[in-house]
């Protein structure tokens, strides 16, 4: 089922959230147009997670369309770390939507939408929301969930829909060379120099972490 | 806003589904994964869709996940004709899932899903479906909705949750050339060969109509 499940399409958005003056930004790819009159779009967001709580309280969100251009940043800061502990935009410059919720400014556009209904749907529940404000902000290419994973090397938060552990445990490689993993995102490094060799500011391609965020994979 | 909604990324599938005896087809973009214990999926259908009015009957559906290799017949027989008139799968090989739903053998896999809820979302209603069966038929790349606009020239029926008008009115050619717009799908000819030079057995690119099928479009 993991296979045919994976054949599916996603895009690649940032969900940002304001409920009682905390805010929030996570990283999400069930973003979807599911009716026209009115317009409205649907989000599954998992209940282990921060922002699933506040659009719950808040009844709001705003979708930021990330491009292929994003920086890697964004994923470590947004996509791998929870808002229950720490401040996700602490020295980091913002928008705000009509409805107080955050967006990012590097996104291609927003969408701004008021939470029509709620589904339980399981480990996740699906927001439907009527869109109230959209706003363009550049052109650029949609950045794709596959792009992500392909082009991006980037891996899959465990609260995504689509998250298998599979996704987490590449082959092994031929050689002997050790292997160290991301603590952050989880990110392995495999390339042919040892991992012992890279500069002692080398990051994370996926998530920005610094070297010393890795560890060995057992 | 229809500018911000159009850089929302979707895959490209066709939806079966069989209620009392019978089975019809259609072309949607609507369909993600939204939970993953359990598998859930959901999908997006017009009021005014055949499908539409099965699924709510039947509560069960398939998605075919349709690749970048797809028969361009299949975009004419499933997506732009309605299964009120005719019966789509005269003279058409497909397959049956376990619910008896059709799905097409073409397809990179099949995921067929059991209603679990259904949401009056205005234009359309999102159904939710539970995962109970997938199969897996071929490998390849899955074809995205851009791709099928963009590479395929495919044009967009106007039940998609994501139609817009505008998208059947390209810019008017330069040349005085009449244009030709395809009754079938709404491809509009304006290549630089007047098309009453085509030969007689031009097909329509899109969904493989007849000549006979084009009307001047004035």
């Amino acid at each position: 089922m993991r296979k045919v499940l994976g054949n599916l399409t996603y895009g690649l958005y940032a969900l940002g959230v304001e409920a009682g003056g905390r805010k929030n930004m996570c990283i999400v790819n069930t973003a979807i147009q599911v009716s026209s009159e009115p317009a409205k779009i649907t989000v599954a967001l998992s209940k282990n997670n921060f922002s699933h709580d506040l659009v719950k309280e808040a009844k709001k969100f705003s979708i930021s369309i990330l491009d292929q251009e994003t920086d890697r940043e964004i994923f470590g800061r947004m996509g791998f770390s929870s808002g229950k502990d720490k401040d996700k935009f602490e020295d980091f410059p913002y928008g705000e939507d009509e409805l107080k919720n955050p967006y990012l400014n590097q996104a291609l556009g927003v969408l701004s939408a008021k939470v029509t209904d709620m589904v339980d749907v399981g480990s996740h529940t699906l927001f439907v929301g009527e869109v109230v404000q959209a706003i363009a902000l550049k052109e650029g290419t949609p950045l794709t969930y596959t792009y992500y994973k392909q082009v991006k090397k980037g891996t899959v938060p465990k609260n995504a829909p689509t998250y298998a552990a599979a996704t987490e445990e590449p082959k092994k490689q031929e050689s002997a060379t050790k292997r160290y993993r991301c603590a952050v995102c989880g990110y392995i490094y495999q390339e042919n120099l040892p991992f012992e060799q890279l500069a002692e500011d080398y990051k994370c391609p996926v998530c920005n972490a610094s070297k010393a965020a890795f560890k060995t994979v057992e």
